[in-house]
């Protein structure tokens, strides 16, 4: 593998579950792999799980780490070209991405939609800067418009708990103060595609997401309908995507809340959200505590995701 | 050992000590009983010797150590169950804990009081939520009333410079302009009554600490008569503990600052202090920079005392 | 080698530059070196190049690596030896680098000129006092007036990349918005001057540096006639050092950018910078993006010249 952006770039993914499973059962077998290898993990926004699991997983394949916040400790970097750089931004992401290259056998990037500009948030303009510029394998550890380290995980964890071939998986909208990007949606939405559930995406409207990741779903305005006979849950806020109200909340309807009510709608669902989860907005504390809750079980498979793909970039290195 | 949190869970401190100084002695020599282990460092607050004597201690010991700020970086937590999280702090706590054993094999924590609930701060609510939640060791790298990472460092400090069996130990209030936690005082109490020094406390009216680490000390108002004869001095600034003045600053009062007049009123005593100080404030630069003052040796020795509790829980795993 | 702070510490420059290749070719061959190694960075200031190099060259020599951002997670230091510390630092150098020196084998020190005092800056009080205090050898990660490990790359990029036995290596000074350190421009001159190259200084009336680092170098105030017949244009802004302007700002004439035309007049040069760099202010985007720019292999080297002195240092120890 070169660079791990999207589902593609995984191969198979009854394969790549197989071998999730695998190093999830020896996670320090492939220790020798990562010698005198360096990842270099850089976020330009927040991370609690990406950071630990990335870094774990890192450190199982035997690679030293480094971590890199920008923004805090290091220059603020200029990414347009042809600037005359004579304000706050020190530095240019053209000379930045290059030489964190230099130091460094794989680069793992977060860099969320902005929100200024839907062609440069949905053209992956920092991520593609990074694939150009760096000469390394590039990891999105969050981009703007995908989390395929997030949705590996929560494939490997619906293969390890579903009892059907072919479960319904259902993707939720759920109310949340803030603008959200879509990148969780989306990415979930083109694995879930990949792996051929049956799968239902419901939401208010004005929600709707980006046709080239909502593919074969069927999309459904009445939550309590698209919930009937679910085998999983995934509950996640996102703003709207469609035309001028790009980034903006059109709703905080809280009775979009996933509650125990809902989740009797279903077939005795499992109830999943990739983290971080505004408990009362989203869900309520009862259903995410409840047994069937995999939120804690879906975090630990970041670490396994995460392994399979460095493991993958370093055996092709 | 599986938590550390109070000198309960280290056992007899002869014991304690002996190892200590083992481990200073050769702290290389375990390094196999780190392989393919993360130590997870969490920080809720600042810190400068704990962060660096903890890590140091974990690699010497050939774990992996992962290092997170909370706050800086990541997101910032919420604490309290069942409220509607439409605020500025994304994730809860009751998720974040058990996220992050998911990613260590122990925990480190450090979470001050808070002084907004005394009760809050003495049960220890945010320890306790770790301890109860994240399936792991855990230890405490400061929490709201205990630092014995700290005390277990002085501790091995007085037992390599004593020079009686059962030397005078006088730990006296000094002046700071800001309201400290009870910590660390707390603390050192707690383990001098395990020690079964000659042990006074000394302090201004009002600046009680609570009876249960007081134990069997002999409170003395006046600073003079507490000091005479001492053969070691801890200087350390608390805020009130008593009644409706719980976490306020009763008082500045220069005259209780150590300096070389306090110090003669002593049996040549070795001067201590858990640091950071604020020189002139608590003690005068003479006093600090004198060859009796065993800041920098105590300083030294959290480096041991982390490495004999990591070591410990390393074993017990 | 016990410290790096200026080109004298590295000894003949001919046999470092030897050294460096041979680092360069093998960089994983002296991992036994940094065994039971600690290398603490300790940062004041920003850093990028810098933090990774630094980070990345001591990993190679197996050592472990504690990286610390003063002022972010740690507590602000006092200076000042004398002050009553009622203020917002709560801890003192003369305390803090001690102890650091108690838990690292190697401190890495990067602190900026202040441009509170001309006499503290040109006196590195600060990297002084980690030379006499921290009882460890000290590496200057850039420090008030020079930043060696910086210039030791421009050197090995310089022998590198030359065609002559002696280049004409021209330092321009360049326009950019804010007040900068002279740390740079003192620091290369200072090796220019050691490796006897034919070495021109060139900057607007006002911003002579201090005459210790300009040394045998031609200075020429016109910057078209300096650079003619140039093999290596070495662009950098610094502020004013010369009586009351020191650490001011007299220019951002543009006129002095390096484009296209300035480089028509060398022959045929390589062009040069530290990084990080304001684009169309010190330098346009068609010259640093070139075939003839060498910002990206200069700052690759960071983390040669960052190996060879880690590296001398471990075999003193």
């Amino acid at each position: 593998m070169r660079n791990f952006t999207c589902v593609q770039d995984i191969g198979p993914l009854d394969k790549a579950v197989a071998e999730a499973l695998e190093v999830k059962a020896n996670r320090y077998a492939y220790k020798h792999l990562g010698e005198n290898r360096t990842m270099l993990m850089l976020f330009f926004n927040s991370s609690l799980r990406t950071r630990l699991s990335t870094q774990k997983a890192a450190m199982n394949l035997g690679m030293n780490v480094i971590v890199l916040d920008v923004n805090q400790g290091a220059w603020k970097l200029e990414t347009e070209r042809g600037v005359i750089m004579d304000g706050d931004k020190p530095e240019h992401l053209l000379e930045a991405i290059p030489v964190m290259g230099c130091y460094a056998d794989v680069i793992g990037v977060r860099s969320f939609a902005r929100f200024e500009s839907k062609a440069d948030d949905y053209q992956e303009r920092i991520l593609q800067q990074f694939i150009e510029h760096s000469g390394r394998p590039v990891v999105s550890m969050e981009a703007a418009t995908r989390h395929p380290l997030q949705s590996f995980a929560d494939l490997i964890t619906i293969e390890e708990h579903k009892t059907k071939a072919r479960p319904k998986v259902v993707m939720t909208w759920a109310p949340h103060p803030k603008a959200l990007p879509q990148a969780v949606p989306n990415s979930f939405a083109e694995w879930m595609n990949a792996a051929d559930y049956e799968f239902v995406i419901t939401h208010p409207e004005g929600y709707e997401l980006d046709p080239a990741f909502v593919g074969n779903a069927r999309v459904e305005y009445n939550q309590d309908r698209a919930l009937e006979g679910a085998d999983f849950v995934y509950a996640k806020n996102w703003s709207a995507y469609a035309g001028p109200n790009y980034g903006k909340v059109l709703s905080t309807d809280r009775s979009w809340t996933v509650d125990a009510r809902k989740m009797s709608l279903t077939d005795n669902a499992f109830f999943m959200h990739c983290l971080p989860v505004r408990r009362n907005m989203i869900v309520t504390d009862d259903v995410i505590e409840s047994p069937r809750s995999l939120v804690i079980p879906e975090a630990a498979n970041r670490e396994i995701s995460a392994q399979v793909v460095l493991k993958r970039i370093l055996e092709s290195l």
